[in-house]
């Protein structure tokens, strides 16, 4: 990012997310990602050295333009004015508007847990997902997150989209020659498929799949991710919002952060929701070899993991893929530490 | 409600709320209901005259203890704070402990939609939904609403449960003698199951279904809604809420409840929010004869009906249901207008 021009400070809050991405299991957000920030900026369709501006602040709230600095620049601001508003006045509503790609939605929600906070932040995307009934795509993967602080360190931390899956996932099961399951997408007639071939050209499905299983609310949720973001900030929203990897207009994305101090309601928020946590991690499961979790136990089973290897492991592809843009950004490749 | 002793002016509250439903056609939380909040407060397990107090209070926030109140009186109060500091500082965060059933939780995000502001609300419930994974239940069906205004009067309104559907619909199929498709319930061992005899002795799944339709998604919900709601408040939570139906104990139900200002961030927000629900409302759909809809307009088309009806048209189980309720009360029935 920085033989691109990005200066230092701002490079290096993109790097913090993409390889959180990475030590938590996300490998679809992090180096992955690395080339499409690239991209924004070598385009210049992406301004690495912005800084982003409060436009209109009250106690609680704040409408913050990321005059179009790097997702994770605009991120941190946002989450740390919510947070700085949280411990003051109880609650800190922060949206942004002219923001770009933030990486994982969870990096925002877990800067306020890590203070004590319940973080949450939401983000719209590209359009990718077919509202219920509907043949065409008209909102994006949209994700929600939460996070909220346990007992010694312990952190419960939903971060999903609401979408039933992620393309990548499809596109796995396309290189292995399988099915996908129903609800996962619906081909260009907007019927249910199970072929993933015929998905890749159609659209995912809302959490909840088809009308019958409810589908109708994972639509509802990407809304409500609309419309604390684009809605709210006076970004792009739904439709209007760019194609995923296109650089021939600017992002304006919109995005939502919130943090909220569990102190002014009950205290003993962390110890009952350590007793919540291992009450529903202790639960007789229905397969023995399949433990109940709680969210973010599977990202902390691959930091645990990670740790003890003591480093990140790639895949081979990824390493590749990296090496090639180093060589091409003329810049020293990682090393293996194999 | 003022036959077993509960005082005009909360008992008309509990009245609005039930009648709200029956109105927006979701009759299974309207009058249906009536004879379980009789019950409550005929047992003297819900104290209908108490008043809730404020035992905490910041700028944005409040912890209100609903003293055991009905819980349309404690949601009526704690949303008139939330929006009270709404429009005051931004955003109301308020968070009710010791309350009881809410009626649908739509009716308070209204209330804020009603005011131009975003409105949010949560309620935790008795457990009937098993987390991924497991063999039995542990959390509520655990609604989600937001409301927020749109030009001329309209109004996006979510108002879900996290689970796939609530138990009603499986009794209504059971009545059938129909199968439940996959991804409603499970059997006791924790299968999904299809048969709904079996599934009422199960458990209802979340949102999403099974895991590799991300179920857990709709179990990292309801456990957000129970983070909001008795975490925060110090209200039961999770297994430790009451069974349904049961008046042996007090509910302590925790609740939340959110307003937030629109105008704290980027004017137009009416605009833009009309102009997505109207772009979405236009899309092609797969099917002819199913148009696309946006969240609410399945209960503003049962407004309209019972509008052009002038009365809301009810099963002749529940007018008998009604009338014996009525008799047992020895109060006057329902007037037949057919």
């Amino acid at each position: 990012m920085v033989s691109v021009g990005v200066k230092t400070e701002h490079a290096s809050a993109l790097a913090d997310v993409l390889v959180a991405a990475d030590y938590r299991g996300h490998y679809s957000h992090g180096l992955n990602r690395l080339e499409m920030y690239v991209q924004d900026i070598s385009t210049k369709i992406c301004d690495g050295n912005a800084i982003p501006t409060i436009e209109k602040d009250k106690f609680s709230t704040a409408l913050v333009n990321g005059q179009n600095s790097l997702g994770p620049v605009v991120g941190n601001f946002c989450m740390n004015l919510a947070i700085e508003k949280a411990k003051k006045h109880g609650v800190g509503w922060v949206t942004a508007n002219n923001s770009n790609h933030y990486g994982i939605a969870g990096w925002y929600s877990i800067m306020a847990a890590n203070q004590g906070l319940m973080g949450l932040s939401f983000t719209s995307t590209s359009p990718l997902v077919a509202p219920s009934r509907a043949k065409n795509a008209a909102l994006g993967t949209n994700p929600i997150t939460l996070a909220a602080p346990a007992l010694n360190g312990d952190q419960f931390v939903l971060d999903m989209a609401t979408c039933t899956v992620a393309v990548g996932k499809i596109e796995l099961q396309r290189r292995k020659g399988l099915p996908i399951p129903e609800g996962w997408a619906i081909d260009k007639e907007g019927k249910i498929t199970t072929n993933a071939d015929v998905a890749m050209k159609g659209c995912l499905m809302p959490l909840g799949g088809a009308e019958q299983t409810s589908g109708y609310k994972g639509y509802g949720l990407a809304a409500l991710v609309e419309i604390f973001c684009g809605i709210s900030a006076g970004a792009t929203y739904g439709p209007n919002i760019r194609r995923w990897m296109d650089t021939k207009r600017k992002a304006n994305l919109g995005q939502c952060f919130i943090a909220v101090d569990p102190e002014c309601f009950a205290s003993g928020f962390e110890t009952r929701l350590s007793d919540l946590m291992s009450h529903l991690r202790h639960m007789e499961p229905a397969d023995p070899n399949k433990p109940v979790l709680v969210a973010g136990d599977p990202e902390r089973a691959h930091i645990a993991l990670v740790d003890s290897e003591g480093g990140i492991r790639y895949h081979v592809n990824q390493i590749s893929a990296s090496a090639s843009l180093a060589q091409k950004l003329n810049v020293k490749p990682m090393e293996h530490i194999a």
